[in-house]
């Protein structure tokens, strides 16, 4: 046996890593089996819904380890350390040690919750990501980033802790409600716009399929907008250069969504938004042409994404860009599409640009 | 100006790091200003106790950049995911952010707090280690190991963090007092026995000095004992092999610590019987002679470290390495010295010969 036959790409980094994409999860104990030897004990980390479903499936594979569950309520509010703490008991209480290997199954909060444990319990123990939400399988999975909330502000105390390896079951995205399809499909979108303009078309031509979550179009697309991902991480793992530009619509997107108070608009919504906010601004750069932003808003209007935002103040989502934890010295910090299928870093916007932006997108 | 003016040893580590030994406080802006060209804002993390009296000695040096500080309460207890949380609060609201760099001005307990802080806000930020205790100068400061405490166990939530450099001025031990004296005391004698013959012979031909704390004598036992740790760290950063030979006596040590809660015996003291058990096992192993056996004793003894200690249960002692995380697969491994000077990890010692080394300890 070897582990050839399962389809991967690997991220090339300090330290590398596979992320198999359209394997099963009754498989990931082979995987285990035939890559390291001296596992004994697995503690599988997970929401209830997900475990409900899949939970059987993953363990099927897995007959030959002592295997503990720990089952965390679902919600961005358990991203917190109250919940690493009450990890580490549940961890302790089943005799979970430095040899343990610890499966996140579950969607972004798994893998950043069950992640920033893993990295910290006893200084680091094995990580593989099983991601279940598109989100999770295009973006969050790959890349090493984990982190807990604070108080103060999202994704505040974490760490860059790559996973052995992400185990993508395609399948397991046939329960995902419609709306969290669409929080992944704006990240999918964001990667296509900033380095893949083959995958944009491919959004523009294949919208129906896509929406009838036919099964052959699914994979290709969580396997291309995927390798976009990959590719930035292995070029940038630790975000001193390139990766930044995966945060494109985020700041815009972020300040929406904490004016908000995180009511009344979803992630996907909110970088939505806020790709439609950067378009503009990059159109008033000279960037790209008006045709392609609407280009661009057309295609996120089609999957259900919004392209604008009733009744915000725009000055007061100005003030919001100011706290961004990627501003230096008082200067935003803002990702532009450049075309379609480009994307640099701008340090040259003035309020007033931004402002317009803005605008842009409030009706 | 140039860095060669500050004697150091060099941790050669994945990333290696300046270990300096023999600087001054008020030095540390330069290096600063001469090594990293992008601080803006600096964050000291420290206890009062050491705040009064060395605060402004390092702020001297600080003048050109915006500083903050943030004082914690002394003790063990502080090392919590709470006081992390209570950090990243502090931090936020003085505008800490990615590019700030922290000075962990303390003993271990604040080295392994402000250096764990430092590992995980916003997922990782820089880190120098000023130790001002004499455990915290020859042992905790150098190799990266960073901590908080769980309810169920010590250290149990921490990371590898390498620090960007050690800055260890020795007049801050002027002020240490002995109880915490000793603490350094055992674990520098660990260094000896498990690595440094002739800093053992050092240790037995100055301890008149030692006593007096000498200036000179001081210097040279803070350098000989840290590049016992810094050469130890460097073969084996991440534990793996070599590193492990830094327990010897821990695992008694800590066995004894638990058993007693934490009250009536000191860390260093725990150390101190746990070397003389870890020698009576040696002995018995054919490790070392007995007359080996009573040198070490005597040494630890003429400084004021205990080597016996009354009325403990054996057994209760041995039930309490059972849970030790060093621990592989129900198997003890224990480290044993090797004659003066060298060491060896065991994991062949019956609980039988356990017991025999704890009764020798046991008045
Ligand atoms: N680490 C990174 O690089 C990175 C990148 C982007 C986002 N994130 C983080 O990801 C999180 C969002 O992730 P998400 O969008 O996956 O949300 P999520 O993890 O909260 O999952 C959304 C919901 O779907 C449910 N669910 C998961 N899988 C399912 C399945 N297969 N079928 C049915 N229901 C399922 C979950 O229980 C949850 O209620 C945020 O916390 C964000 O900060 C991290
Ligand atoms: N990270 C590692 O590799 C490592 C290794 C060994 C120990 N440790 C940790 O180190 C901690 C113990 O460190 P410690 O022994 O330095 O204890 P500590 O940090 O608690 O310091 C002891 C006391 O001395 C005071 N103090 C510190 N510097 C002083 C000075 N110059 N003058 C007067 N008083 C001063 C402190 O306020 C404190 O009350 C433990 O938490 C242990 O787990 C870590």
């Amino acid at each position: 046996m070897s582990l050839e036959k399962w389809p991967k790409i690997d991220v090339k980094a300090d330290r590398s890593y596979p992320v198999f994409l359209g394997v099963s999860l009754e498989e990931l104990g082979e995987f285990l089996h035939l890559q390291f030897e001296d596992v004994e004990h697995i503690l599988i980390i997970s929401h209830q819904v997900v475990a409900d479903v899949y939970l059987d499936r993953l363990q099927k594979g897995l007959l030959d380890y002592r295997v503990n569950q720990i089952i965390v309520p679902a919600g961005e509010q358990e991203k917190s350390l109250e919940r690493i703490s009450q990890l580490t008991r549940a961890a302790l209480e089943c005799e979970t040690d430095r040899k343990t290997l610890v499966i996140a199954l579950g969607g972004g909060v798994i893998g950043d919750l069950a992640g920033f444990f893993a990295s910290v319990f006893m200084r680091g123990i094995r990580l593989i990501q099983v991601p279940t939400t598109l989100l999770a399988q295009v973006d969050s999975s790959v890349g090493g980033k984990v982190a807990v909330n604070h108080p103060l502000g999202k994704n505040i105390i974490g760490a860059f802790y790559p996973p052995l390896a992400v185990w993508t079951d395609f399948s397991t995205l046939d329960s995902l409600p419609w709306e969290e399809v669409e929080n992944g499909l704006a990240e999918s979108i964001k990667h296509a716009l900033i380095a893949d303009r083959s995958l944009f078309e491919f959004f523009e031509n294949e919208e129906e399929r896509i929406k009838e979550r036919e099964k052959s179009i699914w994979s290709e697309m969580v396997v291309r907008s995927s390798a976009v991902k990959v590719n930035i991480v292995s070029q940038d793992e630790r975000e001193q250069g390139v990766r930044a530009l995966l945060n494109l619509g985020h700041s815009f997107g972020h300040a929406l969504e904490t004016e908000m108070n995180y009511r009344g608009v979803t992630h996907g919504q909110g970088v939505s938004i806020g790709i439609a906010a950067a378009s503009h601004l990059a159109n008033a750069k000279g960037l790209m042409t008006i045709a392609e932003v609407d280009r661009i808003k057309q295609l996120l209007n089609r999957f259900g994404l919004p392209i604008m935002i009733p009744g915000q103040d725009p000055r007061a989502l100005l003030e919001r860009m100011q706290a961004d934890k990627k501003n230096q010295g008082g200067r935003k910090i803002l990702i532009l599409p450049k075309g379609i299928g480009q994307a640099v870093v701008s340090r040259e916007c003035t309020d007033q640009e931004i402002l317009a932006a803005w605008k842009q997108v409030i009706s």
